[in-house]
């Protein structure tokens, strides 16, 4: 009943936020206080979850649909998709032109045709989803239906989010499209750059801890597994970059019917591992493969015999 | 103050819309709009969420409790959780008989049956995995308290969700299993199929990464590490397989007391790693070994000494 | 409209029930009922979500901020962030020095003061991430802006983490730390210990799988990729350690200025990577390096051609 | 930190709970079980909350409203108000049929019909309420814009709330309208059952404590003050009723143009309030009146003079 | 985008804050700062919307009920109903003792023996409320059913409440019994001090306005309209008290099967409406009335009489 | 399993949304589209439920308050009362200027100032509140604390929000003031206009029904009763008013020290009841008493007696 507290233990407490307000200095980036003007990880992640299901409706509905209530149903998800994203990449193009920029901002028209195109898109990308998951179905002998893929593949998630972000970066949408694949790398343990380029039925088994660069260019086809690293050959400092954000291909080109097992690194813009190759798991190339490749990894083992009942020697 | 949105742009939204709802022609597998016939993914996390406080009651209650007050402690959580996994199975199965199997689908009172059954095996879980939480104890030696095992560690939400999913799909319940388990996976990292078969004092450190494969028998007193693969050697095309979901026995079997470093990989259904083995970090193993062996990965590696001021050559 | 479970099958629950009640005969550990008596994760995760904001207060706000509300915009985070982590810490405390170390445990007191040691922290800590995010930010090519950084980069959500963590455990506060890193670790796919000692401008590119064990010690500048695991060579059975729970210095010392890509393994206690190393991906070390080292790790690779069709032949 | 409930405590909760369950007899009409089968008041409310706003559209959007996206802000409000008042309807007529009536219920498709016939009468419903609140506009001098009275006046709530109730009230669904006209009721003191039949241009001043009973009939321009009872001569017990639950016209009928001021009293089915009458505060009528009348109440007061300085003597 | 508020609003905003926090100088007796120590009102509201559902479980439950589930149910509402109860009870309890009373508060124990009697009266008060139900059931032609009585009645939700909070009013609970009656005075408009004896078949129609003083007695069958004053003929300050609250009987008696309508005011606590009376509406009474009179209100009302157009000359 | 509502349900529901929305053709004054113009009435609420907190702190707060900690507390809740309110005045002012007054409208910092000066007036509003709820306390001999009056008695509630709405309204803020009264008068059924000014300890007892006119000038000391109507003598037609919404004084003055019983009504602009004076329950007065006038309510009554069995003759 008494107050927990002893009245110091508040004054300190009184005391070390005048410390943290006055770390607020300005002398670390961090400082910035123009947090009206940034976008909202959270609504970003909101966003999302109305597309999902818009793309998905049967599957995430909880009510009867009819081809009467249908567009109804579309709608619902995708008029709070629509002010939501619009008013997040607003922020986001704002923030970036005048901050970084250093230009009067694109109008909030600019952000409304950027969401606009998007969901233009939403028919294509449909069907490419569809190819995904029918390749995922078809690739995965433990899969019993489509639907349970539609539920609980990572990859679909992973996927999912990487088109609809895509989609934004073409346009040259700043951050948005990152906290969208980053918030699926969250979830999943797959990161997949919205920047890269990756064609009809694509599927990741497993997943986790598969990274898939910024430049990379996967064609159709292509399946791979957990823990695959198409990457950089190496990072160089900013500072060593020529000017703009632009890197160059940074990372791989992965050509049609290829098959990358876990664990495989495959590194390099140059690096082009040719079409229907099987890279076998662990395997590290830094060096492009001609079509009909098949890698295997040939692990070096020391073998030591211990004792029958199981204790080593 | 004024409306943002110029009429022209929620024109275009609503003829988007009309594109989007257009798109669900039927075509893909994805327009299914058998909505209320799924599952709900996030009513099987609520079951879940019912579940663990079930187990580990003591750690989840935010009430004081006492012998009197314990049963309904667990009464308040596996009532909703029957409710909701008999609902929930009962979409599945209903489901799944209608639209795969086509035959009359199984009445509710098979939903409730299961739901029974597993709840039937709880006292039996709960000692199974009081045996994996004191193996994690005992195994960890940045582990302080039992306590702190069951708050945090990554591996303990896997076994927990594996052993109740393993319990439905013994029992051959569609759809439900899978979503649990890629539940356990987007959580931790952790990747267990339903179909594994897993024996007394198992843990799993860190586990980011490590996957389980269907097929898998593991043993008593086995412990991986993260980044671990017991996984098939190739996945074969649906197509290839005979009739039946069933496609026979793909990953290995692991015997009692083996230790599996981080990043091993062990593929194939015919391979057998010998009770007391320990499979050094990053080894690859397709064939089977004998009881007691030691594998060390013994990687090759180029050293170039770079000056001495730690730039490179 | 009629009862859906016939009274049988709620019948059967409750008998289901009774056994559930019956398995808690105080034989399991996990039988234990001092729920009020543990902290809840929950609390502490809603602690963690205060105390991000006050670190990066312009970045989370979704209110205009100007130096006249600065202050109070801290004082809304740190308030319920101290009075949360207060009630969790003396949970922590009195369980741990009641049921482990069996002694009276310490007064509420030593609790506020460990959080207001943290909290006069905070400032420093705060120029600490301040130095990792803008590492991030020189590191990634991919990277547009200090703030997609902030909202996106697991990296950023795990070392922030463990930062907080890391001035608990020093102070000795059982089970909260670990509570702490093992939610980033859900979310990250990142696992560093918050007994790791880590130096300034820490960066870990994509993270998913990188584990840092509990003894680590890394300096300046360093950088790691996914997949990085700095462990112990073998985790001995707690039964083989001395008494007490510090098991020695288990895992690697990492120098200034060190590069450790993806998927390297570097394990044990007086392993030291010398300064301004670089550790190629998927290398697996045991031994020490001498500064300046370059690691290539030398995949030996099977290569078999298969017909241009992409077909295996 | 200790549990704060003897066990004792508990004990004899379990027993006071043994007892609570044993008293649900049988013996009860309060004991009924059927709890699935009746309507959910929180429901009802719910239905209503989206309909109030599909009426005055651009006082409760939070959303800018465009023409464009009018008819989708109106589905968003008038399909969960389809769903959820069919199915409320659905279990109070299946409830209503098969327990009352003792026949088989009506089948669903009746409910969703009923549930129509309301949504075609809303364009009307809106004519009508427009008239109310003009009324309540121009009666009101204390009133200083339309928007005011919308947001505020309790007898826009009342009087909207009625006109919906009344719609289904006349289609004879059991139940419901009671259930809406008591929630109305609840919050702004206002009784009008929904089976009065009023006309348009109506308005109740302040309200609190007015009471217009199922049988009234009221006119066109009617306005009524606070307090305020139109109600029966005497209430019979049912049993001496003559059979069926009409009880025929047991409230007064209000011609148009009357105003009936504060704590008035009118009692009686034949009672008929000629049309341009005034009824005085605290009148107390139980016979007819002719057009025209004006009755103003003559207090019969006692009036005491005290001691100038206020105190009594 | 820009921040809204120029810096010097919020900078005179922490003045008038400052000016605020100086004002609890502890000069008003609404200064007190022993919050931690008083009653929550929300929590006392939890905890009737926990003992409702338990004494009508068949008409909130949303669940379908069994004779199997039932116990559980109720159990599900009458444990937190305990912990809620005898926690805001105890914190009345022991700041009555320790700042009215000036005493050693009683343990908390008393509180929980408190409730335990209330819940231990629960089979008592059903049948007592069953009868009321019944009561407005007879009473009211324009009710249909027993079911809509129970779920829409102001009178119900009263009465049921008042007969609980009694319940603890006569344990000689501070603070507790009337923020309950006040509660149901909010929401019904219907004032029943928690001091008042009701007898059995109890029943108030429509309500509003309707007050019963802390002393009265009120016997069998008796039933009140809408605007009934039961009170004290004049309310001295406190002042003219003599020691103790307790201010004698203040307010009427009311015997068996009296009816009173809407409007009529009862005063003095030595004013007993005779057995079988019936008070019309409006009548002011501050005598006492033999059995079996009935008062009729003779309103003098003057009557003028306008145009037949109904425009007032 | 199967969809519920068979498709030409859904078809004539979008029949009936296509009537609804046709129906918003902007003949009726609730078709204006400007929604998001108009203040949220649920936003003021919120204010509301911010500032009483910040009155009465120590009787909200759930946490333990310390005089450290008491500045905080405050801001906690004017913070975001700040930035509600001038939102919501910004709203009404903006939408009431431009679209009534048809000028361009007040800037932003109207609204603040407006906000800060009725924040800089809460010292002097605890003051007052403070003041009448000490009457309440001495008038009430049912009130055994003054906690219990804080927490429960509605007069605090209606007295608090007055006191509150009063100071915007002396400001000629548009609609907020009238929200917030009609908000308490939901709750409590008083209903105080925002325009009466009303002097130090003032308390209603019991209240609902009561109305205090807009124009309303009342003393120190008063009390007031439930049903008490201090009113217009009529309410003119808007038409017949003089220009401006000023209709000059309607209703009537209280002076120091008057108590007035239930259900008395006093009309008219130019009625004063002098100091002292006592106004006897359901009085009627429409005309000036001198000070220390004592009015006693004499109802005329027909007493009838029935048989001593209770039942009438």
């Amino acid at each position: 009943m008494a107050t927990h507290e002893p009245i110091d233990a508040y004054a300190a407490l009184e005391q070390a936020i005048d410390r943290v307000a006055e770390s607020y200095d300005g002398r670390h980036e961090i400082d910035s206080l123009e947090s009206a003007a940034l976008p909202n990880r959270r609504a970003v992640i909101d966003a999302l979850n109305h597309l999902k299901p818009a793309i998905y409706l049967g599957f995430y509905s909880r009510k009867p649909l009819t081809r009467a209530s249908l567009r109804f149903c579309i709608s619902e998800h995708l008029y709070p998709a629509f002010d939501i994203l619009t008013e997040q990449i607003h922020r986001a193009v704002t923030y970036n032109d005048t901050y970084h920029l250093e230009q009067s901002p694109r109008p909030r028209s600019w952000s409304e045709q950027a969401v606009l195109r998007l969901f233009q898109r939403l028919p294509h990308i449909r069907t490419q989803l569809n190819k995904d998951v029918l390749t995922a179905f078809r690739s995965d002998p433990a899969a019993q239906t489509v639907e349970e893929i539609v539920f609980s593949y990572p990859a679909v998630e992973a996927i999912t989010i990487y088109r609809l972000a895509h989609e934004l970066y073409v346009q040259d949408v700043p951050m948005i499209p990152r906290i969208m694949s980053e918030y699926a790398h969250g979830g999943t343990g797959i990161d997949i750059h919205p920047g890269a380029i990756i064609g009809e039925c694509f599927f990741i088994d497993h997943g986790t801890g598969t990274v898939i660069g910024e430049t990379c260019v996967i064609g159709n086809n292509v399946k791979l597994f957990h823990g695959v690293t198409l990457g950089a050959l190496s990072s160089p400092h900013k500072a060593h970059l020529s000017e703009g954000r632009k890197a160059g291909k940074r990372h791989p080109t992965i050509e049609d019917d290829v098959v990358i097992y876990s664990g495989a690194t495959i590194l390099g813009g140059e690096t082009v591992i040719g079409r229907g190759s099987v890279i076998g798991g662990n395997a590290w190339l830094v060096e492009s493969v001609p079509p009909g490749t098949k890698i295997t990894y040939d692990a070096r083992l020391t073998v030591a015999q211990t004792r029958r009942d199981g204790t080593h020697s």
